[in-house]
């Protein structure tokens, strides 16, 4: 019976070590808050990237959304832009509409979650063609983030862009 | 009798827990079925990192098995090749069996994946030595992939390489 | 007494289930062990990015700190140190204190985690501003790394850096 009345407790136990969140008498995080730490970081990699891909797309409208609809925040060298609208018309006017001949490559991403917000720091290169010889980078440098989860979907706070190699005078 | 009954009823509890892809009474995927997606996507992550490895390295043979047995498909600057043998040719033929100075940055990775099936979406650059100078990128672009689960291993059911920088004409 | 039971003998499976490393009758990890794995995976790729981030800062100290305490060993075109201070004096020598208009993109991580022992290869380019140009691509090769869990942080046992693509001579 004395056996039989622990295992009852070690079952109470594991079972608060399942519960999403839950943490055990150690203070370690439950498997299912391990489990979604792995997946909010996964999320915040595809936000990164979805970045890259909607500059590159020059789709303005899906790279508004990737802000947080209550105060998003771009900064960097085409000034600082708030709130989606504010966004969408700083980067139709400072891009364009048509994609051209070059693209991001977003990497080393460094992300650090804590709850319903988040922190992120990772590269940009941008790489361009050209029309008489060599693909070039014509500019490159990082991104500081902050990051919130908004209605379920992790989204920017405050993206800043830093450049760290000059290139020549900005082009559309 | 009153052990076997308890086992049964524990059983079928720990049952439903592992099962994978089990939904909970609310129609949220299980916990084994959030970890199994984690390990697809970073299985299918490998995937395309090995893509670039095995070209760099020339091993073709090693290129060909990261395409589905059945109809495994490369379509590109260098023409299209179905199944593992045509594959093989192909990239043979066209980038030879010795490494150059010469490698793709793989990055941008964007994975969905659908039960035995996915789609991915990632970019490539190809930077190149020069005798007399500079390494340069030559060519850079984009990724479109199908891919499958065949025994158990994400294979390339069709990737499409897409260029959005031109550079010079292809040389061996 | 019988839902006392009950609870008993599912705490039983449930502990099992829950144990590191733990194995089921048909020989797969336990889901723990996989979410283990997939943590180890993700620690040891922020382990390759903060390589980059701290040359790129010039942090030596936090730098030598992603080594192991017990022999940790840099080699490369620098040479050969081994343990903390050495690889702190020698990437004070060769690179200085003071961060540039240049950094490094870490990519194609590939991964493989064996208990506490751990190898990686991945790919790094190193990109430099120009004062009268572009952006231009330096170096760039790959990482060879065994790597360690050593009070429970993952750390570099080894990491060598191979050179694939030819430059100018090394500058501070």
């Amino acid at each position: 019976m004395r056996a039989l009345g622990l295992l009852a407790l070690a079952g109470v136990a594991a079972i608060g070590a399942a519960a999403p969140g839950a943490a055990n008498a150690r203070g370690d995080p439950g498997l299912e808050a391990r489990v979604q730490r792995l997946e909010d970081v996964a999320a915040i990699g595809r936000l990164l990237t979805d970045y890259g891909r909607f500059v590159d797309a020059r789709d303005w409208k899906a790279f508004a959304n990737l802000y947080a609809e209550d105060g998003g925040t771009w900064s960097g060298g085409f000034g600082t832009a708030v709130g989606r609208t504010a966004i969408y018309e700083m980067m139709m006017k400072a891009m364009g509409p048509t994609p051209g001949p070059n693209y991001h490559v977003m990497s080393n991403f460094e992300i650090d979650v804590d709850g319903d917000t988040a922190k992120a720091w990772s590269r940009w290169t941008f790489v361009s063609g050209a029309p008489d010889g060599k693909p070039a980078i014509l500019y490159g440098g990082r991104y500081q983030d902050t990051l919130v989860r908004e209605n379920g979907q992790w989204k920017f706070k405050r993206r800043d862009v830093v450049s760290d190699v000059s290139g020549p005078p900005p082009q559309r």
